[in-house]
């Protein structure tokens, strides 16, 4: 039988991001919107990131472009995709690249305020 | 001596897209924008797509990643940059996908406006 | 045992929009993104519109505001929310009412455009 | 004789969010932007907010689905609504379902932003 | 005794716009919305654009960048002040400077989408 | 020989901004980003505030009303451009009148959020 979606996307989680993803965004959400973290995670790990057709550092640069594009509301998530995107195998340099060349479909503010999430996220491992 | 980065735009859109790209545009805008085609080639092609440390393929994609969540308003771009995708080597696949991946950061209505947008360019493609 | 989010999604479009709605979306979109229309069918009726929480009339007009101010690119999805905003027990007045009340929020152009579209929805439907 | 749309927004002003609201606004605004405060009044709550049409406690929802998916630079209004809108009658559980559903439609971060700043406000409030 | 802003605005309109503004508004939208077009006349027109401290010409082209940046779903919007802009007394050329320069703030693509709509403005005014 | 688009973007930013804008950026994102700098001088101000067709105060101002619609993530930017406005002759009315109108065109938070990223500048230059 077909694994359902939300099982691949805690396999997905597991293996590639953080074994208690489920758990801690459980921890946050839940009690405001039940199943908030059952939820997140069949749709955006089950549902996308495991699919087929794509490599996962590909995937995670057109997040960090996406992400950009969308302006400085979406820092923190722009941070935490910067690092799932290291871990995929993106090189420090394709992150920034992918986030200069923003400055040409999103104008140059969303892409000096995406340079400045990286800088904050690779001064921050450096100092680790 | 090195190129200036607008020859830099000029060689690039000439290899990679249309011989006569700066003189489709100044025929379409300079004359209500002197210089338009002229700083268009030197910003996008030649301060963007003919950096290093990110390959041509990957640019596209996430173009198509930031075209898609920026909204429908910009389906005449992001139609021309599903033509360059796929002249870049990017499949119609890793086209959907990366549209269809955008449902979880712009929202389902944007992704299924992009998707349209890749269908008839496709579809258009298939009756050539 | 509790149904998935899956079938949870299939028995409300089935109860309150077209029974055969995934099929229509499959046959648009999943030859070009596989599991599209299950996953749609999932992750916005079996995961959102068919909580507890939050009646269905309320999250429809919830909708509605968002689509407004998301800008006119969200037009089509728009025109399909306002139909099911009215099979779901909302009046004319409370959609038009919706929409107006974005202009404080999201700019009078994004509120004119919107009426723009619910006026054509209401047309049509008067002319059948 | 009809009471002009200022008359009516210091009425609903005063009825149902603070009777200072002008006079604060005012001296923060007014100096900068002459009528500012007065302007604000007029349109927001004597144009809006106390029309008939839509009861109350919908119009708060909508407001708070319209600055969820508008982005996080509306944080600040967010969490004046979401304060207006337990004060119109909706339920914390209400205000946590409308926030959540807007991940269909201006995508994951804008939602989980917004839910954020939502226990960030009902943490506040357990506190005092 | 002070105007209110209502009349203010119906002046202004009357005198730089059309003399039936608020008629036409009114015909397409108060049926709808009770009140719209009158709302729409105080606060546009009467709370802003008759204020003093900047001149029309100035608002006019301030309002055009607003609209080039907003995205092309503003595009209606966007004709009507590009119209509105040469009666206060800007040039073509102020207007297309205005759209182009946006490209630094908002992104190539809708820098481009303005121009197009002005190109179309300024063509059908030639044509009559 | 014509000066080329990088020459007139330093010739402008030494004469109107500041001399070493250049190195401050290189320092800040070169290393991250090679020719960033050189490419923002280039583009922003080789390519749109030098040119002709419309004074600097308007562009400045119409920049003010881009970055106000744009949303609070580009108060940073938004900062920046205020300082350059007064520099370049517009006085505090004209900025303040300048944001309060985007209202109108991208609601009343955006208006707010500019307003207040004005008055910090205002009151930062009048301690010092």
């Amino acid at each position: 039988m077909d694994k359902s979606a939300l099982q691949k996307g805690r396999d997905y989680a597991a293996q590639n991001l953080a074994p208690n993803l489920e758990e801690i965004l459980g921890e946050r959400y839940d009690g405001l919107v039940p199943d908030m973290s059952e939820s997140l995670i069949e749709w955006a790990y089950g549902r996308h990131y495991c699919r087929e057709g794509l490599d996962a550092k590909t995937r995670q640069l057109c997040t960090i472009a996406a992400l950009t594009v969308l302006g400085g509301h979406t820092a923190p998530q722009l941070k935490i995709n910067i690092e799932h995107s290291l871990r995929s195998g993106a090189s420090k340099k394709e992150i920034a690249e992918t986030i200069w060349q923003m400055a040409v479909y999103g104008g140059l503010p969303a892409a000096i305020n995406g340079l400045n999430t990286a800088k904050e996220v690779f001064e921050a491992q450096e100092t680790q």
